[in-house]
């Protein structure tokens, strides 16, 4: 199948992701946590569809079964974010009992459908008359988009067109209700404009294309059609929107959208707009860990360098957006920084979302617990991922299943005469280049290791270039071909170039140097002032209590010229590479305020830290990302 | 006059505060503050009441003038706050022009009230079908305590039951609407339980106390009476509520109504559950300035720990009423940690609140600022005060004037046979006490300097306690009597106790070592990981642009060694005791995480510190109390 999103043909497009039928993650980092989604994710979220009732509501809103539909906001959408999960895991790797629940809800959401066109099963029944009354709150145009990227996936991996006709009919239905010269709606929540503009890459019908346009544009014009509010990204024109405000999941969904849309019309203000946001957001609103959306109040963007690290909200479905836009923005400008802050996100505070297991999610991922109960309130998250979501809102689970279950079709690219890889992961990709077939078969043990060893396999020799991308945080990156330097500057943060004439069985290595880093704060990152965090390779760690029993992680501290080893443990968090070094247990100081020196080191401490990502998978306790140093 | 909580008949009290007809603020640093209240603020602020209708609301309320009335949420009860401080002003330094505006506001109100009791400007034409409809947002109970206040004060000031009268019908009316067995509502919106026992202790009703008594404990029963919410205190009865919780105002406020309730009751389990909230409170919740409320969502109180520098709230009314609980909570248990904390808030938290020049005020009080522009949603207050609340809620205004214009009943207490000395301000006193008339001479420039003298002069000679609070902070202290050391203890934190038999002219010093100090946080807040807030005596310093030129704030350190001197410039910000020291500029890094070695010094630097309340007074820019050490 095509990966997800397919710029294959986008005109102003940089480059395109070879597609999950190009791609297999063999084996490695990635093909665990797709396989823990695989296996137990998404039969579990099988179940809470069906036991929520959100399945059911399908079968009422067809008339095939008596009752009232179970209120879920957007609950459709949780099930439509499922089916695209499901179907990029069947193809990935077929599992018949898969398949069936598969076949089973595209059967119910395609009975659903009205002969108009409509589907929403929260506007059924008594509720009908509300349809498309609230634009700003009622999510109708929202849930519309996740069942388009839904019956896209399974068009793509299945090659049915049962959930895509339905998508299609919706389509038109929003296209006759808000397209040009009708009704100028737009949604509260961004989503359907990248939905539209990928069916419009799938089916060719420019009409998506241009309801998606008007979606977008639609938003910040005089008077309001969604309020008015930074909070609803409706508070100024899309080009002078150049900050990202507001609730992250909204804005980064709409920034999507607009990458999109540029790649299509090449509308060159439509890319200062996206540059603007995207220095903003990475110099100023960016979480160490690919956190973003630092506020509780309204999942929100904060100010610049309003960073907190106890307090930040930080949602799963945020950082999953984030590495949406980064993956667009990769494609539309072959900006290697683009794959570094997607990278940053996937291998941290997105993944931080599911447990190792694939069993519990979290929605909101703070830098620094202190491992207390969980208040309502408490506005520091909680150090247990839970499997509950489902009775309320559940947008973060299936979501993290989706973006797992479809990385194959992110790691590898193509362009004219070049094919690119973005993310490394023990894995094989095959494209068409240079009038030749070409595998390319790529070892290694990322992000545990930075040696990489790919086989170039082109069917015949064939003069392409090989571009490898050299990771922002790798100084010293080496690159050679058949053991001899391959003669590429390796720059951090781009993407190194090897232009030659390939024959079956060269081989590249990569080698990316992983020390262990002290990542520092720019100083206005106020909270973070005589901290570090630790990194090695794209993964950041953090301290938790249960390798540090019987103290208060807060009164730890590394020391600042102690060494810092790092070695893999294959018995730890289901096999990491665990940092460990030397530190002290700072003196305690028990008033809340007290004069005096500076805290001394009372006992020397061991250090040990493990991956954010694999935080909370052991005993309840606190955590730290930021780490005191003296 | 009588100070307005006045507990000389209160059976469970320990003490009573002498009242402002026996004490007066001569000279020094509160003299200036409620001069800059009397003569700028509230000539100020009733041309506000006039400019935004809320004086024109009562007329409109009796039928004395046509036209709407202006909405403005309790817009009353600013009226009422503004009543209240002018009646002390008034009192404090009788000026005509304040008198006769006063009067004229007072006869507005007097005549606004319907036969049956009933006033409440919003409530009046077509909104009257509302009345006590919505008692969780309407404010109306609320706004009644407010009337009763300002009438007990007025009532104390001038000796007129003018408004009393008022107040003593409005309370009728809610005994009868919501006495025992009638209706059992309370307010979503703590206050009138003060004022109800304010006014029983003003007129001797003892309804009044049962009312106040019912509104307290009706919280937090089931069914809910106000929601349920820990926001509106409601989630538990009050005796289970052992932690400040929601609005911190609200929550403020209704722990000095209990507090109240405690001290005419002798309920001890009120006092137990007083206890735990004060030691939560100090232990975990509040600001080293005294700001409280740490959250912006629902300017709350934070969970334990959670006080941030940039994002607090800490709004100018929550420091208020946390001076006024601490003052009950002082005069229930005569602990001299109660007033420690009152004298925290009221020199720093509260007092930056209001500008050196009474004109414009702070609802938000940061303990950082970056210095940037105002922007909706920022999040980190403002580095301007404004004017212009009126227009809107203008809650904190006028609660910082009628805080000021009270301080004098607050300095000094009375108890069997002793006289106690609270806060130090050049003053004098009178009380009757062991038969004789005394009277206290206070010479200080407190808190400029520690050096108090306070002559006593008792008509005769007469055997009494004079206990003189012993700052927390203020280690070292030593105590005279005639140039002889008195022998008694001078422990920070309490009251030394001087008994003997005072003849008049006898000379106590209290001399209070003020050195500059260094104040360290608990790890657990960790946002002042590294670094130190500076203090002498009870005020609190910051550093700020205006002092830095040229320079980031962010980047600024203090040494860890330097000496930091202590110096009275009469020139700077009207006359402060301002910190000078060195520092450094930390290099600098402009990415927002980049690895390396801890930041090193570039440069020296001279280092100036203000008072925190004083801040924002010159031009522009970043301030920080906390400030990095290196």
């Amino acid at each position: 199948m095509k990966s997800v999103v397919d710029t294959s043909s986008s005109p102003f497009a940089k480059l395109w992701g070879l597609g999950m039928d190009q791609v297999r993650i063999e084996g490695g980092f990635w093909r665990a946590r797709m396989d823990a989604i695989r296996r137990t994710s998404l039969p579990w979220q099988y179940e809470e569809i069906k036991r929520t009732g959100r399945l059911d509501n399908f079968l009422i809103a067809a008339g095939l079964k008596e009752g009232k539909v179970s209120p879920h906001l957007a609950g459709d959408s949780d099930v439509y974010k499922w089916v695209e999960a499901a179907a990029c895991a069947c193809w990935d790797n077929a599992e018949p009992e898969l398949k069936a629940r598969m076949d089973e809800v595209v059967a119910a959401i395609e009975k659903a459908q009205e002969p108009g066109g409509y589907i929403n099963t929260t506007f059924t029944g008594a509720r009908a008359g509300e349809r498309w009354k609230d634009l700003i709150h009622g999510h109708e145009i929202y849930t519309g988009g996740h069942l388009i990227q839904a019956a896209v996936a399974h068009h793509r991996a299945t090659g049915s067109r049962q959930l895509l006709n339905v998508a299609v009919k919706w389509a038109d239905l929003a296209y006759r209700l808000f397209g040009p010269g009708e009704r100028p709606g737009t949604c509260g929540h961004p989503e359907a404009e990248m939905a539209l503009i990928e069916l419009f890459r799938e089916t060719g019908d420019r009409r998506c294309l241009e309801l998606a346009s008007l979606f977008i544009q639609r938003r910040g014009q005089q008077p309001p059609l969604v309020g008015g509010s930074p909070y609803l990204q409706d508070h100024a024109p899309i080009r002078l929107q150049t900050t990202p405000t507001g609730h992250a999941v909204r804005q980064l969904y709409l920034l999507s959208g607009l990458t999109d849309l540029f790649m299509e019309s090449g509308d060159v203000s439509f890319m200062d707009t996206l540059r603007q946001q995207w220095r903003n957001l990475c110099a100023k609103k960016l979480a160490v860990t690919g956190g973003v959306g630092a506020r509780y109040q309204g999942e929100a963007f904060g100010a610049d360098y309003e960073l907190p690290n106890r307090t930040c909200y930080n949602e799963t479905c945020a950082s999953i957006a984030l590495a949406q836009w980064a993956w667009r923005m990769l494609l539309a400008s072959g900006d290697a920084g683009c794959a570094d802050v997607m990278e940053r996100t996937l291998f941290n505070g997105a993944l931080s979302g599911v447990s190792l297991d694939g069993r519990t999610f979290y929605y909101t991922n703070p830098l620094e617990h202190d491992g207390g109960e969980d208040l309502a309130g408490s506005h520091r998250g909680s150090c247990r991922r839970t499997s509950q979501h489902w009775d309320h809102t559940a947008c973060c689970p299936p979501n993290i299943g989706r973006t797992l279950a479809s990385m194959p079709g992110c790691l590898y690219g193509q362009s004219q005469g070049a094919l690119w890889v973005h993310h490394y992961a023990d894995s094989s990709a095959t494209a068409q280049t240079a009038g030749a077939r070409v595998q390319l078969r790529q070892r290694t043990e990322y992000p545990w290791d930075g040696q990489i060893e790919i086989r170039v396999e082109p069917e015949r020799e064939a003069a392409f270039e090989l571009r490898l991308r050299v990771p922002g945080w790798a100084r010293g990156a080496q690159i050679a071909v058949n053991g001899q330097p391959a003669g590429a500057e390796a720059r951090p943060g781009a993407y190194a170039i090897l232009s030659r004439a390939w024959r079956p069985g060269d081989c590249v290595t990569l080698s990316l140097p992983m020390p262990v880093e002290r990542l520092r704060a720019h100083p206005r990152v106020s909270c973070c002032h005589g901290r570090v965090a630790l990194a090695r390779g794209p993964v950041v760690y953090c301290l938790e209590s249960a390798d540090h029993p019987g103290g208060d992680l807060s009164q730890l501290a590394l020391l600042k010229e102690a060494e810092i080893s790092a070695g893999f443990e294959p018995d730890l968090l289901g096999g990491v590479v665990a940092l460990r070094s030397q530190g002290v247990v700072m003196q305690g100081q028990q008033a809340l305020y007290a004069p005096g020196a500076a805290p001394k080191a009372a006992a020397p401490a061991d250090i040990t830290a493990v991956p954010y990502f694999a935080w909370a998978n052991r005993e309840r306790g606190a955590m730290e990302v930021w780490i005191p140093e003296m």
